[in-house]
This record gives structure tokens, C-alpha cells and sequence, in this order.
């Protein structure tokens, strides 16, 4: 089991890059730091919820989107 | 923010008082303990994409219907 946190870690990353933009990028812009970002991509960090919207917001997806 | 936090005990609260399930039932459906689900449905706790998922899958929803 436990392969929403891999699905959620592909669609960050999809989602991150298909707007151009870095770990570093996203990163600065929802208030994280950026090794916590690769860890998320690489589905190494049992996300919160609350980080999950921070992303979302950061990324202007619906949480929702990033967990299909 | 933190609203999805927030969405989130709702619509597990509901979707577990729709199949009749006590938090007890559905904990330990989830493998989680009972006062973790209270801490939950009441928006208390920083839940974490593994712990989504064995709730949604207790409840037999997808866990992006516990986001929206």
C-alpha cells in the first residue's frame, strides 16, 4: 500500500515543472525548504496535510489534483 | 489557510457516520487508534498522506473525495 504519497510525489513534480519551475522555486514560494521538496518528489517524506495545501497553493492546483 | 485540514475532518466524519461506523469501528478498520480519529474529525491533528490513505481505504472512497 501507501501509494498515494507516490502518486502525490509524481504529481508535484509534474505539476512543478510543467510550470518551469525549480525545488528551489516552489519551495521559497510555499514557505518550505528546498531538500523538503525533493524528499516530497521522491516520495522519501510522509507528507502533512498542511503541506499538501501549502503546495497546492503554491503550485494554484487543487489538493485534489495532486492526488489522483 | 490550513482549510483542507479542515475539509478533510468533515468529510471523514461524514463518509464514516454514512456507513455507521463508530470512530472506534473505523479505527480499527485503518489500523490507527480511536482517539487519533477523534484528534482528526475535529481538525486537531496534522494528519499525513500515509494515515489518508489507510482511512480512505477503510472507508472504501478515494482519498481525493475526503479533500474536496
Amino acid at each position: 500500500m501507501i501509494s498515494l504519497r507516490k502518486s502525490f510525489a509524481t504529481n508535484l513534480r509534474r505539476e512543478r515543472l510543467s510550470l518551469g519551475l525549480s525545488q528551489e522555486d516552489l519551495a521559497h514560494m510555499a514557505g518550505l525548504h528546498r531538500t523538503y521538496v525533493g524528499l516530497v518528489e521522491r516520495g522519501e517524506c510522509n507528507i502533512s496535510i498542511d503541506n499538501i495545501e501549502r503546495l497546492a497553493r503554491a503550485l494554484g492546483v487543487e489538493a485534489t489534483e495532486l492526488m489522483k
